[in-house]
Parts: C-alpha cells; sequence; structure tokens
C-alpha cells in the first residue's frame, strides 16, 4: 500500500509500505480523512526518534477486527470512527490506577513505536474507536483529537474567580484553545503573530492582540503556551503573575536554553499538557461548543502528501487536511 | 563599618561601607550571627546582577529605628530577631492580593536592591521583625529563613494518600526539606551525592540513597529539586511519575538548556517554591520540629567572611555561619 513515511529523509510517499494486518485486539482502518499537526513537522525535525508511517489525526471506516476481538467490538465494522492515538497494555500501574494515557508500555499512533494513519490503511486497537454521528461529517470529525488536546487545558485548570487566561500562538492548536477556554468564566485573550488567523477570534468574540502590540506585564492568572516553539515558554513566564499558571502545550525538537529562574522567583507552576479524552473531544464538535470548519485552510490529495507538511508550517495555513483517495 | 559585598570581583570585607541609617519604617540591625546560603554562591556567580552587600540569613539585636516607626513597634529595641527578607509597598496589586512576598516594588534582602546582613549593620522595615524567644538560641534562629523557604515547599503540595516523595539534593535545604516533609503522611527518601550528609537522614530515621545507587524509574509522586543544579531538573523529570509534581527550589546563574518535553509528556506540574512564612520557619523551630543544630559543619569570624563563601561551596560542608564580632 502507499503510506507517507519519516524515515530520517525528507518525508515521502512509500508505494508499496507492507499492508498492516491487525493483531491483539486491533482494528484495520481506512483512513477517509486526516489532519497534519505540528507534532507531525516536529518528528521530521527529530522529535521522539520516531521512524514509520506518520499521522495521528484521522476519521475513517473500520474495514476488519482481529479475530481476538472481543464480540461487542463487531458492531464497529464498517462504521466512520474517530479513535484515540494512545495503545496502551491496561496492565501496568499507570493504567490501573486510571491513567492509561500515560501507561508505561504504550505506543502512540505515528508518534512512537506504531505506525501512523496517514496511510491507506492503519490499525489501533478496536477499544480506542468512537463511532463518529452521522450528522458529524468527516471535515468535522478529523479535528477530535486535537480538540481534546485543547479541551485537557482546560481539564488541567482549577478556575476560581473570573480569571485573566492568555493563550498564546495563534496557531491550530491555539485557537481550539482559545475557543474552550472562552467557554470558562474568564477573561480570555490570544497573543498571535497572525493578522489573518487572528481575525477568527473576532468571528468568535474572543479578544486577541499581535504580539508586537503587547508588553509583558506579568498580570495574567493563566497563560497556556501554544506556540510550538522553546521561545514560548519564556514569553509565557514574562506574562504570567506571581502564582500564576502557565500550561505547556509544546512540544519541540529542539528546545533551547530557557532560563527557569521565574518560575522559581515568581513560585509558577507550569503544567504539562497533553492528549484529551477522544470522546470530550467529540461532544464539543458535534454540539458546536468548538468552530473547527473555520480553521481548514488547505486541502490537499494524498498523492500531495509530502507537500502538505511544509504547508502546515507555513503561516499563511491553519489546519491542512490531506483527503485520502 | 565593614561590609562583605560583591562588586563583580570576588566577594571582599570593604572596610569603610558607608553606614546605613534606617529610613521609612526600617529598624536598624546589628546582626550576631549569619549564614551562607547558596543562593549568596550564586549571586557571586552573577545570579540576579547583584551588587552590594552579601547575606540575607540572620539574627541579630534591633539599635534603633527610624523616625516614622509607628509606636508599636518601639518594643523591638534592643531585642533580638529574625526577619523576612522582602521589602514590599503594601500597595501594589501582589500586597494586595495577600501575596506580599512577590510585591511588584519589592526588594530583597542581600539579594535585590537592598543591602544585606553581611555587615556591622544593616536595615530592615519593622515589619518584617520576629522575636525571638528567649529559649531559641541563635544557632537555631539563624536558620529561620532557610526553615520557611522549606516548609514552604510543603506548603505548596496538596498530599493525598501516602505519596512518595524524593527529595534530590543532600545538601542545607534538601536535608531541611526532608526533614518537614517527613512529618508528612508519606514516604519520604533523600537522594544525594554525600555519605556524610545522607547519614544525618539515618539519625532522623529518613531513607536515604546515593545517587549513584539508584535508577531512575519515574514512579515517584512529588520530587523536590534542592540540588541547586541545572542538573537536577533533569533528573527529577526522570524520577517523578507521569501526572506528578516536581517542586522547583533551585535557581542558579547558570541555567544550561534542560529539555522540557517530558513534562509536557508526561504532563507533569512543576512548581516554583521560594520564600515561606518566617513565623511559621521560628516556630518548627522553636518547637524541634526540625534539627538544625545538626547541620553546623563549620564557624568562621567575619574577619574570615571571604573564605566562608568557598566553604559552603566545599561537599564536605553543610551550613557555614559567621560570627560576627
Amino acid at each position: 500500500m502507499r503510506a507517507l513515511i519519516y524515515d530520517g529523509q525528507a518525508p515521502r510517499i512509500d508505494p508499496q509500505y507492507d499492508d498492516p494486518s491487525p493483531r491483539g485486539g486491533e482494528a484495520l482502518i481506512r483512513p477517509t480523512l486526516v489532519g497534519v499537526c505540528s507534532t507531525d513537522l516536529e518528528i521530521c525535525k527529530g522529535y521522539m526518534n520516531y521512524r514509520g508511517v506518520l499521522g495521528h489525526e484521522f476519521v475513517g471506516v473500520v474495514e476488519a477486527l482481529a479475530d481476538d476481538c472481543p464480540p461487542r467490538y463487531r458492531k464497529l465494522v464498517g462504521q466512520r470512527v474517530v479513535g484515540g492515538i494512545n495503545c496502551v497494555c491496561g496492565k501496568c500501574d499507570m493504567c490501573a490506577g486510571g491513567l492509561s494515557t500515560h501507561c508505561r508500555r504504550r505506543t502512540v499512533l505515528g508518534i512512537d513505536g506504531h505506525d501512523g494513519c496517514f496511510a491507506e490503511r492503519f490499525t489501533l486497537p478496536a477499544v480506542n474507536l468512537i463511532e463518529v454521528p452521522d450528522h458529524v461529517d468527516d471535515d468535522r470529525a478529523v479535528f477530535t483529537e486535537p480538540v481534546a488536546a485543547a479541551l485537557q487545558a482546560r481539564k488541567q485548570l482549577h478556575v476560581e474567580g473570573t480569571p485573566y487566561i492568555t493563550v498564546l500562538g495563534d496557531g491550530r492548536l491555539g485557537l481550539l484553545v482559545a475557543q474552550v477556554m472562552a467557554k470558562l468564566n474568564a477573561s480570555v485573550r490570544v497573543i498571535g503573530k497572525h493578522e489573518r488567523k487572528l481575525a477568527l477570534c473576532e468571528k468568535w468574540a474572543i479578544k486577541h492582540r499581535l504580539t508586537s502590540d503587547i508588553t509583558a506585564r506579568a498580570d495574567q492568572d493563566v497563560v497556556v503556551d501554544c506556540t510550538g516553539s522553546a521561545e514560548g515558554l519564556k514569553a509565557a513566564m514574562a506574562m504570567v503573575r506571581p502564582r500564576g499558571k502557565i500550561i505547556l502545550k509544546t512540544t519541540v525538537a529542539d528546545q533551547s536554553g530557557v532560563d527557569l529562574s521565574p518560575l522559581t522567583i515568581n513560585e509558577i507552576e507550569l503544567i504539562g499538557s497533553r492528549c484529551g479524552s477522544m470522546a470530550d473531544g467529540l461532544t464539543a464538535i458535534a454540539t458546536d461548543e468548538v468552530d473547527v470548519i473555520s480553521l481548514i485552510t488547505k486541502r490537499v490529495k494524498f498523492t500531495d502528501a509530502p507537500k502538505a507538511l511544509p504547508l502546515a508550517a507555513d503561516p499563511d495555513h491553519i489546519k491542512v487536511l490531506i483527503e485520502m483517495d
């Protein structure tokens, strides 16, 4: 089959990649629409030392199940699904403690030890899959994973009073985080570098400013770093008030030295935030809690997928989707 | 007067430093015993860009008050005191919000814009001072500030269940933090590099291991970084479990690049921790909640103070005290 792979060189389509076959509770999925995420770009810079098929954002159709799948999963065959990207053991202390996204033996779709979804077929544990309701089309469903990640940032906050929240970064994730934070009893603003992207905030009635127009005043109760750049944390430390919180969504391959002494001096809480609940993500999309359609700026055919990755790094684009043929 | 100053060169005693005079609510204090802290050593490497008289750990006697001090402070004259190191405005949003240690206009004794206590006389706001009970001798009282800082780390934790807590670092602060954490319903261990220092943990019935004897297993609920080195955070990230907490007490002048992606991937909370309540610190000492006397490994006369600083960086020493003549 054809698969978009990263093998240490520039990402390319391998026309004869081995067909996957579902094993040990897995489903075989034929993706119909997939999304490019900044993590994909970081992987191509060396992040996670990953080699294999790229991609972890998808909506697709279940084609088959491994023989050992329990009968309750049979109804999934032929269904349109999205799916959690962490493939977990179910047995380690993390899984037993309800933190299975942190499973000690996990692999992660297209990120760590498990071939991703930028291919004609891929596998995921059947337990990871969620059926997509008919009224949620592919264009919206494909955003389930990043919306879940945005919701996770909100879940990790314990909001009291009416805090000032700054979302740093007007990229894909920043614009989703801004939307979910805007539902809180909070004063939310987005700080970004791109007028065109910030214009979306206007549509959503979310305050926004250009990075060049603000002075960091160390007065924000919460700053969410969605910049995807090592500079983001530095800016966040300058904006957050003493005893405030920074939620760190950024993971970058090349992390330059950031002086962390402001964290100690100002007793800041820095909270790492990663994957969220796919069910919550899909619900937020299905109930129109978030507008994802406005984020789509480009669609490419799978044949052109190698070009899609650089486009996703282009400041003129927000979400780049790849249509599988 | 004589004062131990740092002016960008090696710290030295200036025999003719200007005598301070108390102004604007300040008291004039004659220190009797002062302690060397790692922050003093970092300042001499450039931390905080500080220039002036060094030192912020003291016990001393109040000699005079500024004329504008309210009458309620008059009883302090002639008394033995310890004092909070943050000199605050009382008016900014932080002060108004009960976070006066984070005052926007603060100066900090011997650290930031306010001459320190390694001198024959120094000043502090009278409101910062606490009388030392007669039964607490100078040797114990001089530890009030670092004990307060250790207690602050405990205050910032919300302990549920019986967590595993690792204190990283067997230096001055690590051994104090270990003692205060050991009072929690928790399994506490100290990881350090010095057998002689760890031997004190034996005396206190606190578990301890040499750094070289352990393998980081990402299984600690809480890690408190008291290493005073940029390597500490890296080790802490390897030891703490996913969704665990790292309390960062370390402030270093020279922070090398630490890859922070484990924070995001493992959704770790990194909590900066600085000064604590002096009243709480003095109470913990007065009630023997902490053993500070065992930490004293060296006493020098003020004349030899410039030698005291390198001694405090010597792995054979824990607390170095300077006796004022």
